[in-house]
């Protein structure tokens, strides 16, 4: 162990807590399949209960979410102290339409969320967790810039 | 068009532009496909001309960005004015192991990137990119919060 591991830690964090830090931003990054790339788009969210709800514009991410596997990453690193957190849902994405009950249409509009990227974003998603996961990085010493072979 | 498309706009940046904002950063995330899911990581980096550098400690990530196609997203938002840039690289992943050219290793090296999650980072991993596509949301009005129907 090294003394940048002793001073630092990587903690491994609750479903628990990893839902309460969700709730505390409003920017994501949802990655879905499309074109040949495990593709990377920020999206603003609202939680309702333990459900990410996302809005969109039609195109290239609203159709490969759409019944798929889909990743959401949530983050919040300090590049001056080096710390910060991570949570990753793994989960299935599903558009809500008009086709689904008027109770669930209601309780996924009423998170009350809006979109700011300009543009037409009426396509309401929902991302079932199927599982969740985080991590903190506890602020530590900083790593000695020239002493490299420390971290190898 | 609604009052808030009129005031906010959508920029397409180009791939200068991308590479400019993508060396203000030190901070990104690699998108992989592992376990059945567009899985997404943060991870620091460093630029070396046009690639994208990394340390990975051994695993999942590592595992599976190697000889794959992976995207590398990178994004400055501020929650409060709502707007900001995000960046997306689409690529291929290589790992940079002692039967690389010397010349590439120390290229790779010479990056100065060290990485900061406790833990062993050993790994050099180069991202080529394929693609590179960016957007930036110019400010513009809030959307009026209880006018959800300008928005859908």
């Amino acid at each position: 162990m090294t003394d940048h591991e002793r001073e630092s830690e990587l903690q491994v964090l609750t479903a628990d807590e990893c839902y309460r830090l969700l709730a505390t931003q409003q920017i994501g990054r949802l990655g879905v399949n499309a074109e040949h790339y495990p593709l990377i788009f920020p999206v603003n969210y609202a939680l309702e209960r333990d459900v990410i709800v996302m809005r969109m514009a039609p195109g290239t991410k609203l159709t490969a979410a759409d019944h798929a596997n889909v990743a959401f990453e949530v983050d919040e690193i300090d590049q001056h102290t080096r710390s910060g957190w991570s949570v990753l849902v793994r989960g299935l994405a599903e558009e809500v339409t008009p086709a689904h009950r008027a109770e669930l249409i209601a309780r996924t509009q009423g998170t009350g969320l809006t979109t700011w990227a300009p543009g037409e974003h009426g396509h309401w998603v929902r991302l079932i967790p199927q599982a969740i996961s985080g991590r903190r990085i506890v602020p530590g010493r900083l790593p000695p810039p020239f002493e490299a072979a420390a971290y190898l």
